[in-house]
């Protein structure tokens, strides 16, 4: 039996694939095999989901393929979905076999949280992946098409977004700007079209700046989007939604932002975790097997106001390279690095030249902010895939 | 009250827009007051309309701004639907007026004849209007995006076209070229999708040339098509279709080009018709009021052997240009024409690069039948638009 430690990474998020990449630089010859497994043979950015969804980018934009990211001759990718873990085992239980590991990187990503409200489960749309948004986007021009057909049904016309979070507001303002395009293509009147952006919080982008936040607002308001804040949704039906004041918005497509949580799997494997989030030590280990590293939307980390930091690409990657450092370090016997965040601000777009965001501490609106998310979009393609993945993917 | 003769003509297809062309071109100033109604602003091309159906080709291409083609100071254009035609006060009802005529010209078109056959109203597509070719593509794009998130539902990946005639062959050809196209984008594996044509009658294109009609049926199943021939739907239902020999194929797609009809709206008004078709006398007036003519697919007209002619855009234009010559000609108390079809040909596509045909008796295959479909449909263009609409929407 080889005696070189095995490395079995779960998922090739931006948590995954940034604890991949870095091994595949860090690690010397024959000192570990690494293993990464994703259930597609694509890397997305979540990121930019937003737009695909509202059919305001391709989504092969919002993809990479994961052999144009990792060098095959360093680390084996395995195409496969994660059925079951069983960390007492070492063990991963793929639908198609099963990994044995040493060290196991959890990045399984999130999963949409309806908190229990009914029918979100059953009738909403999600902008969780690849897949899902190509569904929306596929539903939204379908609508206008079933409404030529049938032109009483003005629920047809009628878009609710639940939840005014970071992921709806991005997607509104790329909905509101995708809408003038759609009623030309169909020969639609715009005015029949509604959009409707429900947040149950006190405010759209809860903990955001509230100067900013009004900024937004009003950018999107005057795009056409009604908002509806502090305003829970009771229920959704193939009609629509019933909302906490009693009020009725019928509506053929309904997209459910509202929530994320960790990933079933992870509870599943008897890891003790909060809406499938688990905390995780300094090291990013759980507490009950240190040779288990879990990082990004599963992992829950507490920053110094006692609160959990909310699950963004920003932390996932530099969970990832915190990560990929220890498990080097695990196997040269080397003290381990503490994780800390580097908050370095966060941009929201509010569609096409449109975004605030605090950067460094400076608060951003307007083109200023979009240029800025920009950046921060070429950044990422940079550090993952280098200058040819900038010119292939970037948009400029 | 003005002694100006008033023509009305309803219908902006083949026969209302070449019977409106010769009136603006013939009449002399103040001869008479022609009035074109049409419910949409523009006139589409019918025999374009398998295209954008399946997606080969944008729907702006199948239609032509009525702005664009009439001199709008010869004759006047009433975006409005027709509600009924009452030829003994010879008034026409619109949805939103009333219209006076001395002559009228019934042009409204076909519908889709689904003799009875249960669930095809109700679950069915239709090839009939740039809203149904619109409804049709975003529908077949959306079961792909669907699939991708049941992926046990191979039903979505079944698509199935109810008839072999004209529409039904040249709609199944460009299905056959986009699927790989849908496939690649949606990462779909082509090998699970699946096109069915079924007809009832003994085989695919009756009354064509059994020799091209052998040859078409070859390159469709080399494109992966699924002929039965001889094979009645029995029975259409939200799951599927039911066919007569017992067979039930699984399927979210139907799409009926099997039977066409004349307008309800001729038999409503006390005409004599046969499923919708007036039988009309030589000059194309009805029988009972020699001031209403009838041309295109609600006119019928009995041939040497007997038969009815088909309904085509070949013979609509031909009546159109009879139909004007004859108004011409009843204003000016002139002998009127009688109609003589002067069958060109026919050239039915079978997706690109591929056709069969019979034009001028000789039989055509393959690439020049195809080059002389494009041919055909330029010439077109060149007739009701002159050589900047041919620039315009002519593809080359």
């Amino acid at each position: 039996m080889s005696t070189v430690p095995r490395i079995v990474i779960l998922g090739a998020g931006y948590g995954g694939v940034l604890t991949a990449l870095r091994l595949q630089k860090e690690l010397n010859y024959n000192e570990a095999n690494v293993t990464l497994v994703n259930k597609h043979d694509y890397h997305y950015i979540t990121t930019h989901l937003h737009m695909p969804a509202a059919g305001t980018d391709d989504p092969e934009n919002a993809r990479v393929s994961i052999s144009k990211l990792i060098d095959e001759f360093k680390i084996d990718f395995v195409k496969s979905t994660v059925v079951q873990i069983k960390p007492q085992e070492r063990k991963v239980i793929l639908e198609d076999g099963t990994l044995s590991y040493d060290y196991l990187v959890i990045g399984l990503g999130g999963e949409s949280e309806t908190f229990g409200i009914p029918g979100l489960q059953e009738y909403a749309l999600n902008i969780r992946s690849i897949n899902s948004v190509r569904l929306i986007r596929e539903h939204i021009e379908y609508q206008f098409a079933k409404f030529k057909r049938e032109p009483e049904r003005k629920d047809y016309l009628t878009f609710v977004v639940g939840g005014a979070g970071f992921t709806g507001i991005e997607f509104i303002g790329e909905l509101a700007d995708r809408i003038p395009k759609l009623c030309k293509e169909f020969d639609v009147d715009p005015s029949l079209v509604k959009i409707y952006n429900i947040e149950a919080a006190p405010t759209a982008l809860p903990g955001f700046d509230p100067e900013l936040v009004e900024y937004a607002m009003q950018v999107l308001t005057n795009k056409g989007v009604t908002f509806k804040i502090a305003t829970a949704i009771k229920e959704c039906t193939p009609d629509g939604v019933v909302l906490a004041d009693g009020e009725t918005i019928r509506s053929s497509t309904v997209v459910w932002t509202g929530g994320i949580r960790g990933n079933r799997l992870v509870e599943q494997a008897g890891f003790e975790a909060m809406r499938g989030r688990v905390k995780v030590d300094e090291f990013l280990r759980t507490t009950q097997f240190e040779n288990v590293y879990i990082i990004g939307d599963c992992s829950l980390i507490i920053n110094d106001q006692g609160r959990p930091y909310p699950p963004t690409a920003q932390i996932a990657m530099q969970q990832g390279v915190t990560c990929a450092y220890n498990l080097v370090a695990s196997i040269r016997n080397q003290p381990l690095r503490e994780f800390k965040f580097d908050n370095k601000g966060v941009v929201a777009s509010l569609g096409k030249g449109e975004a605030i965001g605090i950067v460094f501490g400076k608060k951003l609106k307007g083109g200023m902010a979009a240029l800025m998310k920009k950046l921060i979009d070429l950044r990422y393609l940079y550090i993952i895939g280098g200058i040819p993945l900038v010119l292939r993917k970037g948009k400029f």
